[in-house]
Order: C-alpha cells, then structure tokens, then sequence
C-alpha cells in the first residue's frame, strides 16, 4: 500500500557533492532514480515539491523541475496538472513487504479466554480524559521522567488499590510499568540479580509464558498442583523455590480462589523460606456474585510484589500495568525499569489518572461487570440447553469458566469445533506436562456477546455431549 | 492531595460475612473505620453514596446509612447536605507519602544536554493524530498485538527511514519499541543470548548508561577512544569486542561526524569479527548547515542494529522508538520484546502513523530545525561576545555542542555556575575515566531559549573566560 504524505511536503535525504565531477543534475537524477530502484521510493509515494527539494539542497527550482521532467520522461515519475509529483505506477523496485496473511476465517463465537469486551472499550471517556492530561499537564511533563512513573498516577493507583484490593499500596513504592508481561518480567529479573535461582508456578497456569520469562531472566520455573483450594502449598514448600507467580483471588485459568487457611499457609511459607510471592491480581475488579477477596498483598507487603493491569479492566492495547514493590526489592525493581525502558508513556498515564479520578473507571468496571454477568448467565444457560453433561466449574467471575469433558477427546473436540467456526480451547495448554485429561476446555466469555455463545455452544453442542 | 473521585460513585472493597456473629451494620462500621485508621481511605476521600454501597453490599440502604451517622458522629466522616460523604479531616490514618522533594530552583538557563524544545511540542497535532487514531482503528486493533507493534506504524517508520535516512528498512524486520533505552536493553540482551560477552562503546560517549544495561544483560562494556573523525576503528578492533554501539551521523557528545572511511572500515570490522554495530541514529534529522550522511545500516543491513526515537524529534515522554533487525537477530529481538513487555501500546503507535503520514510531521521537523540553527547561532553570538576564549566544536546539527574550556577547572566551572542559576555539564561525565581534563561543556540548547542563553552565557562569562 503506498504511502500518503499528504498535504505537506516530505522530506528525501539525497546527498549533492558539489566537488564532484559530475554535474548537479545528473548527481540529482540518478540519486532520485536510485531511490526509486531500491525501493527506497515506492510506487505511488508522493516527493517534496521542487520548490522544497531545491532549498532543502541548495539547488535552482528549475535544475530540480529539469530533473523531474526527465525522471517523468524515462517514466519513473508521474505528474498531474495541479497535483503532487508522484513515483510511477510502472517504476520498478522490490516490493515493500510480502503480502500479509490472510485474514483469519470469522469465527461463530470465539471463546479466547483472557481477552475482555473490546466493545465495551470506554473510548469517548478514554479520549476525554486524553484531552485533559494534554491540556493540564506542565510542558516539563514531556521530559524523561521519574522511571517508576507518574507521581500523579501512582498517588491515583496507589488511592485506588487501596480502596478497591485493601492493598498495601505506598505511591513511593509503585512502579507504573506495562501491563503484567513487563511486570513479571522485571520481578524475575530482579530475583534472579538477588540470587533467586528457581521460581513455582501454579499448575494448570500459564507454564510457557512463565518459563520462558524465567530462562529470559537467568531462572528455571517449576510447577505446584492447584487443587479446588488453590495452589498446594506442601507441595510448593517441598519444590524448595524461594519465588512463586499466584493467582489468589481467581485462579488462572481453573477459576478457584486460594482459600482463607492457604492463604495464611502461604505467607507463613514466605517468611520461614525467606521468600516472594509474586501475586497477579490481572481481574479481581470483576467479581459479580459477591465481594471478592482483598489482595494478599495486603496482609504481606514485605514478601509480595503485587502486579496489576488495565488489560482485563481496560484493554490490552493501552499496555499499562503497576507493580507493588516489597521495601527489599523496590531499588532493583525499579532499577530494572530505568535500564529497561526509562519509564512508560507520560500521556498515558496522565490519561489513567483522569479517567480514575473522574470516576469513569469506576462506572465502566460497574458496567462491565453486568456485562459479564449477563454472559456468564448466558453460558450457563446455553450448556444446560445444548449440552447439559459439561459441568461448568470457576468462580462467578471475571470473563472465564473451566467446561468438563467427561470422557470426550479434548483435542479431537478443539479440532472439530474449529472446522465449525467455533474457537474452543483445551485445559492441555495450561498443564506443565501439557496432559489431555481429564479434558476440559477454558470457556473465555469477554469478548464473546450472548447470542454468540448461545450460537456457538448450539453448534458444537453434539461434541460436548 | 486527597483524591477527588468526581462525580460518580467509587468502588470500596469491604467484607460482610453473614454467618458472623458480629451484627452487620457492627461489621460494616469497624471496616469502614479500619480503612481509615489504616489509611486505605485519607482524609477528604469521598466515600460511595449509601445506595451504591448498599446495593453493591446487597444490604439495606438505611442499615448504611445508620452506619454513615454513627461514624460520623464519632468523627471519622464528614457529610454536608446536598454533597457527598468524606473522610474527616481530624480523622487520623498514617500519612499516604512523604512530603515531596522540594522542586529544584528554577535556572536562568539550563545546557543540560539531550532535552528537545519540550514547548515545541506540536501538541494539538498529536491530539489531532490520536483522535483519528481511535476514530479509525478497529475494534480488533484493542487486542494484544504484534510483539513488532503495529503493521501500519511498521510500514510508515520503514517508509520514512528509506526515504530520509536512506536505511534498508523492511517493517517485517522492523520494532516498534519505547525508545532508545530499549531499544539497546533489548540489543544487548539478543547478543548476550547468541554468546557475545563484550560491547564496546564510544569513549567520550554515555559510559554510565552502556556499562548499566550491558550489565544488566550479562555483557561487559569496554570503552574505545573517539577523535575528531569518529571512533577509531584499529583500537576497537583491538578490544575483542564483538558488538559496538555508535553515533556515525552525529557522535555522542563529541558532535563528530563518522568520517566515510571510518565508516567503511567499521563495516569492514563488523564482516571479519563477525560482529554487530549498533547505530544510535538519535538526532539525525537535525541537520541544518548541509545534508545528512545516510544511516551506516543502509549500507550493511546485516551487521547493523539501527535504533531510532522520537525522543529527540518530538518529546521523551512519548516512549516511542525503533530498532531496525538485522535478519540474523531478528527472531531472538521480536522474542525479547514479546517476553519484555507483549509490545508498545497501540494508541499511541497509530496516532504516530497517522502523524508521520498526514506530514505533520516533517513539518514540525521543519520548524524544529530552524529552532535550533537559531539556538545555535545565539550561543555561538553568546559565546563570541562574552566569552570569545571558548572554541566551540560539534557539527551545526542536533541541539548539542563541546566548549573548550582551556585551562579552566571543569569542575569548578560548574558548580560556581550553579550557584548563579546556570546549568552547565562537564565532559567528564561522559568519559570512561571520568577525567576532567581537557575540560569542555557539552552544552545542550534543545529547550532553552535564545534569550535565556544570552542571559546564561553573560552570568557565567568570566568562569569561562
């Protein structure tokens, strides 16, 4: 696709040696022809007005009009009355890139877990709260700034999850960063420089991001069985790691929460191993049937790094997340995010700080959580409608809930569905040993509307059963 | 500050459990007033209205209200009629924050090196760029995305860097990451992993940064001398080293510009040691006396890692930048950044495409270049009247240049020019010994005026005389 410059001149880097041997023009033609040949000007791309080109290489006009007239004689350019010179439809170069993929085939329903109702994006508030932040900010705003952030929106987070999470949330020891990848990231970086050689995980998790983030940061990962209490802290003690990633108040992907005596059991593990717990508190905004449970990072702050995203309450695309640094840890963590990136757009967060102040984030979270509701109502119903066998297990919350297969063959049933237009995703994935049984597929309803999945479970319906 | 959460309703995480003993509204009111003891809710917070609290609780709205007059009454909370219901300002939690740093006495002139005119911002064009950026995305484009970032940004960078930096950019090997100090970290890491142990740099260069993110990436930094034709490519030969970061169009902070044999044998080094030059190509559109060299990776797309920014060209604070892959690292850095942080944000990313082809941004380049050439002429004016002793150095590019101080102390010259308000920097921080000798000043004019360098170089004329 060619590429518009509209309205204004480009710029074109071409070099005139005014002691060479060969004359001005010739040294103009064959370095626009070049341009051309190389693919560094592509068909169709518009170039600066002769007007700009001459006084941007201290040219006449007309030497460069000369040489647009026999770049458009030897037909590598095109020229309308009225209009912009441009690269000719016939000029030759290699072509820019090879031709995208093919789009992938529209799908009934797709139940992706992990993606929220992109719909539901808030993008007027979003774009209010935008204007804003450009319209208040003080120009020194627009320097480097502090690496942790934002002072303004981590005072707003750091108000916020201590209001919403009761976390222990202390502005100085915050960390904006983007989203949870980067969050873990860092963290196992950090542990790693600390002489942290092993991190746990929760099994079913999310093994493959988990470990390869661990060999990136100089660590091995090992899994810990979650059972229908949450992650097994026996068997986390006997893995003797000093670090583990958990899901405390929704279990990712099986939808338990971590109950009261684990969660105890497992502070007590923290401080006896000298150990962190790194907490991925990605939805727990959107707990629907009752209160959800505070972060555990409340009860602990010396010994949890607590990770928190906008791209579950958001989403993904805006990359914004926080980390709640342990005192211990806070130096290297935020050390890590200087080297790393020197902080996260300014804009950006000054927009999240409006959009939270304001109250909008609240309103949208209320809104979404109806919206989720409503969906997971609509799953619940469609199962007992098409194929009352699969029993639905996981918390009423958040936008994903865990289908048992019985005895059905969970690849064979992912494979066929797919042929149906239908995206179903197996439990295997999220197994260390990545196991087909017992089969179970992760229903993600976020960005899947009612009458999708009641369509979608219609379809595959015979599969389930 | 207390937070202000307008308008709308905020969440508040409380528990109610109704197989206590403990009465509700008792319940209720302990938690409330907890959340203040504790500091979760600070003074001047507004609480939600008892319907909301109520019906999010599912208990009855008069049972909170109760509760609201009981805490009231005991001094925790504050109501006005026809207002909402706040923390009191004699209730007591601990602080939420130390006081902040007092702010830094504001300087006739500050030379601090690598700030753009932050002023010169064209904020209403960015504003412009980010509401067609979301008036026209796809619903699909809120979605986690390409760890390259964005097709169309990727196309726009390529097309724009084959067009004025003459580089070799494909957008299929092309990041979009948040600027230079990722685009190193991510650089360094990639050869650490393919088992380079070694990074030279330029010596006067940025030691402190290199020598940090090498480290971080498990690298040792060797420094290699720089004179008035770049860096010496005999002496980087002789370190071993098997990667290189450089400044070839305008060297860091020397102001020297890479000479063509230089370059020749750069790449000439690169092929027999089997090694990789990262270009740092920061400020290259700055150029204002003549053209711009093109980008070394133009010439050797294998052996170079070319790191673009916005940083200079717009403002830090956008956290945008490039690294253009050579196709052997190309994997192993698209890895990278997906486990680093899952890409750049979206918004933000489209809102640049749209800038840099509605030509807004070259325009603004434009204006920026003739800015700076006026800066520049007014500290060459400043310093030839009063201070004719110091030789200044540098190209007529950027918004940067070295003033040679003779036989002054560079350190005493700084710091006595603080005391008169007048940010100066000594060379010495960019040498690998830290020596301050021969004493210089990098003088940076990005975001000082011209009459604030007038004002500046006459207060601290007879330091440098």
């Amino acid at each position: 696709m060619p590429l518009e410059w509209a309205g204004l001149s480009p710029d074109l880097l071409l070099v005139i040696d005014r002691e060479s041997a060969e004359p001005l023009r010739a040294q103009l033609e064959r370095q626009v022809r070049d341009a051309i040949r190389s693919g560094r000007l592509q068909v169709g791309e518009r170039l600066p007005s002769s007007r700009e080109l001459a006084a941007g290489l201290g040219l006449s006009r007309g030497l460069v009009q000369d040489c647009y007239a026999q770049l458009q004689a030897e037909g590598y350019l095109v020229t309308r009355v009225g209009s912009a010179t441009r690269v000719a439809a016939g000029a030759c170069g290699p072509p820019a890139h090879a031709t995208p993929p093919a789009a992938a085939p529209r799908l009934v329903a797709d139940f992706q877990a992990g993606v929220p109702d992109l719909g539901g994006f808030p993008v007027a508030d979003w774009m209010w709260a935008m204007r804003e932040a450009a319209r208040t900010m003080p120009t020194s705003a627009l320097d480097y700034g502090d690496p942790r952030g934002s002072a303004r929106l981590r005072d707003v987070v750091a108000g916020y999850l201590r209001r919403v999470r009761a976390a222990a949330a202390d502005p100085e020891r915050l960390v904006i960063c983007s989203g949870h990848a980067q969050g873990l990231s860092l963290s196992l970086r950090a542990l790693a420089q600390c002489g942290v050689t092993t991190v746990a995980y929760e099994d079913p998790g999310a093994p493959t991001l988990i470990s390869a983030v661990a060999a990136w940061a100089g660590m091995t990962a090992v899994p810990v069985p979650v059972d229908a209490r949450g992650i097994d802290v026996a068997a986390l003690d006997a893995t003797g790691a000093r670090a583990v990633v958990v899901t405390p108040a929704h279990q990712w992907p099986t939808g338990v929460v971590l109950a009261a005596e684990r969660r105890l059991a497992l502070i007590e593990w923290a401080v006896r191993r000298d150990a962190v717990i790194i907490e991925d508190d990605y939805d727990a905004e959107f707990r629907y049937d009752r209160e959800p449970v505070g972060a555990l990072q409340g009860l602990a702050a010396d010994r949890v790094i607590g990770i928190g995203t906008v791209s579950k309450s958001l989403v993904p695309a805006l990359r914004i997340g926080w980390l709640l640094c342990p005192p211990a840890l806070a130096g290297q963590l935020v050390e890590n995010k200087r080297l790393n990136d020197r902080g996260s757009p300014t804009l950006d967060q000054l927009a999240l700080a409006r959009l939270i102040e304001s109250g909008r984030y609240d309103r949208h979270l209320r809104r979404m959580r109806a919206t989720y509701a409503a969906r997971r109502t609509a799953l619940v119903d469609a199962l007992a409608q098409y194929a009352p066998g699969v029993e639905l297990t996981g918390l009423a919350a958040g936008f994903h809930a865990v289908g048992h297969l019985g005895d059905a063959d969970e690849q064979a049933v992912v494979t066929e569905a797919r042929k149906r237009s239908v995206g179903l995703y197996g439990m295997s994935a999220n197994r260390s040993t990545r196991s087909t049984t017992p089969a179970q597929l992760v229903l993600g309803f976020g960005n899947v509307n009612e009458r999708a999945i009641a369509e979608g479970i219609a379809a595959v319906a015979d599969l389930l059963a």
